[in-house]
């Protein structure tokens, strides 16, 4: 095992009818912006809910964050903030409106151009406090410090991490996502399965706690994804579902480990070039990149096959094969296609993409870091 | 699933090599009092990189922190602390010095007789900063808000809980455990397990994550336990263990479920009236309670079973007995013995325990609040 040092303060508040518990976390006496996105809250309930529960605090509201929040639009919030004197920032939605909180806490109060922050790692030193109610379990940004901004006019998607915009509080309420369209479901467990990959699905390290959690996470999204689009309305799939994403991505299970991400880097480029949602690259590529890497991942490969699968053939190669194979049909039944073809792409698309990494130097990916862009495009030849 | 909240602030630093990371976790300027037992940190080394690590610090040290530490040392600590105007606690040691260095910590500012903290539950709302350095894991102290206090004049085992008790920061060097006793590590490795069963083994409630967490731990500690007494420096097998025992305790896997702890409460009572050590009690009153239970128990019991260890057996009655059978073979693998007559007690200790169970009130025990003391006189014959 690595060495490693693990830390998320954000409280979570975890069940139904939790929305009311806002009144007791924001601090008394904060201004309050609560920033959401197209609207949707307005049509679930969820929007009245929390304008209730902030009865008792000074309150002004900003909207039309975008999935894949911009810049530009985060900059207008940002100096609202500033004009405002806005002291809490309350994001209610998935990833992209707490990312774009996340940002906007930083850039509210940073010297100089806030984009600094995002194209040149410009440290991060104060931010607003923000908490969040989460509507989308997918991202796990309700609980870390990351953070991923578009900036449109140049076509770039970038990332910055600091603890100081780690939410003070999380408030998830399962039933919440009841009215979730089956597509946002589908890419939000897709997403939060192949997070767990990414940090588990390398090379073993004899971390046996953090292995078994990973894979606890797999077999729990395995087992009760599809059942989230069979039974919209079961609570408790919803619950687990949602406890699993944010455990994907609160830090805790990658700490002490190899971890890759290879995929997502990949998967940025075909979003950006052809629109593809974030969690449909990840079901192309990963295959691909598993069935490419299937000698170096050998042994994790053959892990994740016998326990997560439970797969039990003597023959190492029909284990592998298996689980990769196992792995594309989960992805195909919760209704997200696994081939380029399926997206109407073809080996043009290829050319493209491996330009694009070329371009954004993503040229040393993968936990050991031998993926250069001809490795991409092997890659990538598999999902054709 | 249960609604519920969970934060866990404790800053974990898990590595070889860590203690010299004191040096930037407490903060500047503190006036620091070191904090540990009898003095095996001296022959370990542990004391050495510790006192190192505080060359930028005004300290001071107080030894003699007992296993079960006693409300008595402890006021002398907290008289120290008010008169040398202590502002930061470092524990460095198992459970009992990190359990000791809590109520320090609260006892140093209380307004107040500080056993009312303890035996009347009085409001906590304010304590001096600790973080510490583990050396065994077994409680997970270093990571929790609780601690249990003697006080040897009135044979009391009292216990609190307060947020403002977290460590800061817990430093987490398995090579530092290669020296312990045999006795302690095994001890350590019963103790964390029999942590998870109680948070695991009671009735199902549709938490998928909590379960597969608790079931990877257990798996863990089978796995890597008796290793620890074959290999005992093996680095890796100390570091699954250690941050098996941290993520036993630290909150985590209890949320949204039911609990039970009435192995502990009887468990406890054996250790007052007998000197039992703490994981002996646990090791005989455990798969006594799971037999008696079995009925009630059932679901989770299959689970556990058919999960953990693997079996097979359609027969249900089988699984049970066998998943039972091997827990206890377990304990025993780890040199701890299961059975009251190991320890040369018999039916008249049952008698001593159900009245001292009636005695302390530990009149409704387990998930289901039903175990009365005559209950637990069931139990108990079961492990004669």
């Amino acid at each position: 095992m690595f060495n490693f040092s693990f830390q998320n303060p954000t409280k979570i508040i975890f069940g139904q009818d939790q929305i009311a518990a806002l009144n007791d976390n924001i601090p008394p006496d904060s201004k309050v912006l609560l920033l959401y996105g197209a609207g949707s809250i307005k049509r679930n309930g969820v929007y009245q809910q929390v304008t209730a529960a902030l009865a008792n605090f000074d309150w002004q509201e900003f909207s039309g964050i975008e999935p894949n929040p911009s810049f530009e639009t985060l900059m207008q919030a940002a100096d609202l903030v500033r004009r405002e004197k806005i002291d809490f920032l309350l994001a209610v939605g998935g990833g992209s409106v707490i990312d774009g909180a996340k940002f906007i806490a930083a850039a509210a109060v940073f010297a100089g151009d806030a984009w600094q922050i995002l194209a040149e790692g410009a440290e991060v030193t104060s931010a607003i406090a923000l908490g969040c109610v989460l509507t989308l379990p997918a991202t796990g940004s309700e609980s870390n410090g990351n953070s991923v901004v578009t900036r449109y006019e140049t076509k770039q998607k970038l990332g910055f991490s600091s603890p100081l915009v780690y939410p003070q509080f999380a408030i998830l309420d399962p039933s919440v996502t009841f009215s979730l369209p089956t597509k946002q479901v589908a890419n939000g467990v897709v997403d939060a399965f192949i997070h767990v990959i990414e940090q588990y699905l390398t090379y073993p390290v004899n971390a046996c706690v953090q292995d078994r959690f990973a894979e606890g996470l797999l077999q729990t999204l395995i087992e009760q994804g599809p059942l989230a689009l069979t039974e919209p309305e079961n609570y408790n799939v919803r619950a687990n579902i949602m406890w699993a994403a944010t455990m994907a991505l609160n830090g805790l299970i990658g700490k002490g480990v190899p971890q890759d991400w290879a995929t997502h880097m990949i998967g940025h480029e075909l979003t950006a070039c052809y629109g593809l949602d974030h969690a449909q690259t990840l079901a192309v590529v990963l295959p691909a990149l598993l069935q490419h890497k299937r000698q170096q991942k050998r042994q994790k490969l053959l892990q994740y096959g016998r326990r997560v699968w439970q797969l039990t053939s003597a023959d190492e190669e029909e284990v592998i094969d298996q689980a990769i194979a196992l792995t594309q049909a989960f992805f195909q039944k919760m209704g997200v296609p696994t081939q380029l073809a399926d997206y109407g792409l073809n080996s043009e698309a290829i050319d493209t993409v491996v330009a694009k990494l070329t371009e954004h130097n993503m040229v040393k990916l993968g936990e050991h870091a031998d993926i250069t862009p001809e490795v991409s495009r092997q890659i990538l030849q598999y999902a054709l």
